[in-house]
């Protein structure tokens, strides 16, 4: 396989160290090299048993892993994000995980100074090791259905934690199970008999020395991941003190006992708005992995003589020359860049906007520092709504496309991606809940709907001639917005995109889709009075156009920009420019009916796209693939594929971890039903457990 | 959840007894019931570990299974249907499990009566333990790119077989790394200095006493599933005696050291035909497990309340009321029948047609016993070659809609989907490999694809007036060719399907698409010469379009069929057609652009299919959803799901095994990053490894 892999390389110009900056900048891919030298030096990051072990075992190294890493962040003074590459360099999921994601945040941002001090120091030295404790058994996503109670007592200015039913157990809490000894947990609120929804309590579950659950409390492991300790967890009149509600937002006062409302916390809504722009990004990293596996082994294996292939040609065929293997992978590897833009182009304009909003309020409501620019005649709390919207509607978009990714990554390696030494199961399995959590991907889609449902109708409330002898003086709208209008303004036009030649006006293509299907909503809803049950296929699909609008929108201005044309040559953005034409066209081609329904395209334009269009760009992008995944950069330490080697040795490393790791071939079985010994003989120290 | 279920089947008329034995026979439900009291009274099948286990430990259990079921099935003297039985109810593959399905039956197909008494009766006796070794580390799919030699030695009669590289270890191998000692090895060979293809030899590997490997044999575990040994073995020259060689179609003749062939297996390829045709019925049957778990669960599960509810309704609405998780459940529900009926379908087709062929053979080349119906007129093996094209369609359609949809069932079940204890993880990463294996699904299209070019062609050059004065003298055509010349001859005309208001139109709708398609493929082929490679994309779509017309047209002749009207009372068959209306509208407007381009339906017809018709069949079917999948009739012990309990017992059954059966449970960690500890303590016998 080597030389195979090193003559793929050699047909390309794509400068792999330097699109590997633009991707993860040149201080991320240092700081990764660093960090990786530190972990492959220790004996206990050693993946070589990760696929065979059974539960208990895989847990007791991950957990040895974490406090290794612990140590490893004192003694190398780590920061956060060093410390956030270890974690990834590892790549499983750990028995700290949610101390570390959700624990020490929720107190930052939810405490009072005094509950920072309280909790969150011991936390940050842990001492205090914590999880987030608000999925029950009944109910996840409908939060307001939560049926732990928190009831506040007068006479001792305490609070009752209590789980009233078998539903009300808290369960798929990370790190609870076994590891934590506190829990941030959600509960009703009930002062003076009434409930005032859902609120957060700090609550100590296991004693710090014995680490034996406290009294009233029964907690374990619900058995989530392999290597962590997902739990569960009831509460039997369990008594807090008033300290344990954190009291940034709302509280009880105890003197009035009376419930204290403190503003609204918008931050923990931006804060949500950026996990979920962090999830997209991340899909389209979580998808190059199986790209890049793929895409190797697609280059190295071999299989068939290609039927129209010239006499002098007559060797076997690498099975990524086949066009069934490049429809499958390269639109994939197309979507990883434009999942990555679209991530670094929303955490861009979340930040920008996030320091708008400090600025003015600083008190600079009038003209800022920044001149009064266009951005500043648009509210910021809009475009944060703007921008929530957004980031529902693309966090089920790419964790879907991700996830579903990985499976057709896995099954173009043939029988061989079923092996978990491919690298690729493991990986998607450990990924799939993303699709469901922050968010099931379903129902985030009726966020969007309602969203664009309201766009549209502020649209038609006052129809602004945009084109008009006004425009200068109309404050130019969120970009919904103006997608919506000039859709609004031309539909009795009509449209006319040249999406086989223009790449600006594929964009204008997809916006006009999203724009059709959005006032098709609309009518159904407000005039057709369609209950809104019946319109949730309707809204789903409206969320997945109006998201593919944005991916490429935020795809097609991150080519243009000066950060990417300033940092590559013209030949590579040229075949970045093809990644391009290739999801659109392709997505378009998948989504047809939808497009010529729109009227955004011919029948005959869509025909085209596939049968011309996406071929060609097949043909032209394939002597590319293998550097373009070789620039995600990923290591063999991480990957831990057989099939996705950077040296192409995939037969060699299969046979290896086969014969030489497999623990089960130190064992000679007694073959005949008759018998009833097993395991007739184990050489090394491993166990009969039957 | 139990209420809940009650009144869900109380809402509903449909003789779950009636429809089952129907989908099963009356038979099968009487010998699942009785082999499934057995198997539960057996300590050794007790599933209640399956979850937690590594793989040593469930590859101990699952061979200590396997020799039960053995003298299981010698003590009740159990048929082989009544042995199958009871594998499928015990639902994972064993380290028997290519002894009996592929070694036993190469024997018998492929030996000659000496070595079917010489291999096949030992083998029936599991004195002899055997795996089928085809597969090789660098070939797959590939078979005449199999690198192990098997070279004949004039001067002793015998052959040596041989693996030259790395890459020709056989690979992938079942019930070879530990258990097998005989291996039916596919290899290629050579007779003086020529090579004649790959052939089978059936070659001791491991000593049948001490179960040793035998000299020059390098075998071991590669690590496929954890309930199996899936295996490696590489050949170092180990010479085999001149009976290894399976003779009944070929051999080496000792004496002339010449290779003779005898007949053409014919016999072997209807077998294939007959092994998809299983796969089809069986595709049915796997996705309607992930179907009845994900129905019972959304029939419990509640979660919001319903926007548009009125007051008087006011609690929490089952998640399978909102028709977002309708649209994802019912239409699988609807493809289970589908497939069902079609893989029965297939076979009938297979078992007259070879019923006739024998009747042939055995002299009667006239009109036959059964008279000269117009079946008699179609020779055997065309039909043959038309139902194995159709069943590499339908294996690689049938499987892939099981796989995609229980993992489309699993999500609908929100978070719980994701722990194992729902029962539909582990069951679809059992299930992956048989879209890959048995013909990679991806690569079958290119066979149907061929033979429906190869009948494009046929019909062009013989252009018969199906209509005209002549049509009773003409044989009827194979469905095949009916179709494709119906579209020919009307392709001036047109077409005008009322596929909204005719069940019959939609079949033809189907069958039109296909039929286009096919001529489109063939105007790129022979007229604009395209290679090959070119059109694969084109051929897969073409495999699809024309296996989902085999689907639809399969479902609604068994609707139609008297075997089904005479069993099943008129409303239930009400029922079964508007899951055949769901399952094919549904797919049409899926694959609308193709419909829409083919001329078979109009834009507008496709839209109605959304947004009236699929929307209402959806709310007409979802209150017979439960009892319908009860008719599956799966038992909860092969379920083996808290999430799909009969007795809708949910939430007390993932507590039960998350508390109770969990061996993490048992351990106290020392969660602090400073100490060494991770487990402090543990109850009873599970012991730390690190
Ligand atoms: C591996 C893993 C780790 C987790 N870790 C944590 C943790 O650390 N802490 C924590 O608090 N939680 C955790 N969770 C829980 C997770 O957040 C929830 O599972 C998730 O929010 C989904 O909620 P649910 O399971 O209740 O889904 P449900 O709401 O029950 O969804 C079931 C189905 O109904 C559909 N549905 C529900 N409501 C509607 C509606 N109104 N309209 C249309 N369709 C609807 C959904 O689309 C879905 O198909 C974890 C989950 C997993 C899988
Ligand atoms: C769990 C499991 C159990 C198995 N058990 C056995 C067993 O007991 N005995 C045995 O002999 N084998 C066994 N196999 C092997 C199995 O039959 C092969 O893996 C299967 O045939 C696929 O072949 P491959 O892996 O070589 O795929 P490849 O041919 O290498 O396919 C790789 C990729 O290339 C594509 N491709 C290849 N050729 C072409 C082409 N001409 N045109 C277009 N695309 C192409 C494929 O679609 C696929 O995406 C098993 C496999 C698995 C996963």
């Amino acid at each position: 396989g080597y030389e195979l892999l090193a003559a793929e390389r050699a047909r390309s110009n794509i400068p792999v160290e330097k699109l590997q900056e633009l991707l993860l900048t040149k201080e991320a891919i240092e700081r990764k090299r660093r960090i990786l030298d530190i972990l492959k030096s220790e004996k206990v990051f050693d993946k070589s048993q990760n696929y065979f072990s059974g539960r208990m075992e895989r847990f007791e190294r991950a957990l040895a892993r974490e406090k290794k890493l612990q140590m490893l962040k004192r003694k190398h003074n780590w920061t956060q994000e060093e410390f956030r590459t270890a974690s990834e360099l590892i790549g499983e999921p750990g028995p700290y995980g949610l101390h570390e994601s959700m624990f020490r945040i929720t107190i930052d941002e939810q405490g009072t100074p005094e509950q920072r001090e309280k909790f969150g120091k011991p936390a940050a030295d842990y001492k205090i090791i914590g999880c987030y404790a608000q999925t029950e058994l009944g109910h996840g996503s409908n939060v307001r259905g939560l049926e732990t109670t928190a009831t506040w007592n007068p006479e001792d200015k305490t609070f009752t934690i209590h789980s009233p039913h078998l539903t009300a157990s808290k369960w798929w809490i990370g790190s609870l199970g076994r590891t934590a000894n506190h829990a941030c947990v959600v509960a009703q609120l009930m002062v003076d008999g009434k409930s005032y929804g859902p609120h957060p309590f700090i609550v100590q579950i296991r004693d710090t020395k014995t680490h034996e659950p406290l009294e009233g409390i029964h907690v374990g492991d619900m058995f989530g991941y392999n290597t962590m300790d997902n739990g569960f967890l009831l509460f039997n009149n369990v008594k807090v003190p008033h300290i344990s509600m954190l009291a940034r937002f709302s509280s009880v006062d105890p003197n009035t006992n009376k419930y204290v409302r403190r503003g609204s916390p918008s931050l923990v809504y931006g804060t949500l708005t950026w996990v979920r722009s962090t999830i997209v990004m991340q899909a389209g990293a979580v998808l190059a992995r199986g790209v890049t596996i793929a895409t190797r082994y697609c280059a190295i294996r071999r299989q068939f003589q290609d039927r129209d292939a010239p006499e002098w040609e007559k060797g076997e065929n690498a099975v990524l020359n086949y066009t069934m293997v490049q429809i499958r992978l390269l639109p994939l590897l197309a979507a990883t860049f434009a999942l990555h833009f679209t991530g670094k182009g929303m955490m861009n304009l979340y930040q920008e906007n996030q320091k708008r909003m400090n600025e003015k309020n600083a008190g600079r409501d009038g003209p800022s520092k920044r001149g009064a620019g266009p951005e500043e005649t648009q509210s910021g709390s809009d475009i944060l709504a703007d921008l929530h919207a957004t980031s529902c509607g693309l966090k089920a978009l790419s964790s879907s496309t991700a996830a579903e990714g990985l499976e057709v990554c896995r099954r173009a390696c043939g029988g061989h991606g079923y092996s978990s030494f491919s690298g690729i199961g493991p990986w998607y399995s450990d990924y799939l809940p993303t699709t469901t959590w922050e968010g099931d991907n379903y129902m985030l889609t009726q966020q969007v709907a309602r969203y664009l449902l309201k766009s549209a109708r502020s649209v038609l409330a006052n129809e602004l001639p945009i084109n008009g002898a006004f425009a200068d003086f109309v404050p130019p709208p969120l970009d919904t917005t103006r997608i919506l209008s000039t859709f609004r303004s031309r539909s009795e036009i009509g449209c006319a995109f040249d999406i086989l030649g223009s790449d600006c006006d594929i964009i204008a293509a997809f916006a006009w889709r999203s724009s059709f299907l959005t006032f098709e909503a609309l009518k159904h809803r407000d005039e057709e009075k369609k209950p809104w049950n019946d319109l949730l296929v309707d809204f789903y699909r409206l969320s997945k156009a109006h998201s593919q609008y944005m991916v490429v929108k935020n795809f097609y201005e991150a080519l243009l920009s000066p950060d990417t044309t300033s940092k590559i040559d013209a030949d590579t953005i040229d075949v970045l420019w093809k990644l391009f034409r290739l999801y659109s066209l392709h997505t378009l081609e998948q989504e047809g009916s939808e497009f010529y329904a729109s009227g955004a395209c011919s029948k005959h334009q869509i025909m085209l796209a596939r049968t011309n269009a996406v071929m060609k760009l097949l043909k032209e992008i394939r002597p590319h693939a293998v550097r373009l995944v070789d620039s995600w950069g990923f290591d063999d330490w991480l990957l831990d594929s057989s099939l996705g080697r950077y040296d192409g040795k995939v037969y060699e490393d299969m046979f290896y971890r086969a014969s030489e790791l497999n623990p089960l071939n130190r064992v000679t079985v007694d073959p005949y039903p008759e018998s009833d010994v097993l395991f007739r003989k184990i050489e090394g120290e491993v166990k009969s457990k039957l």
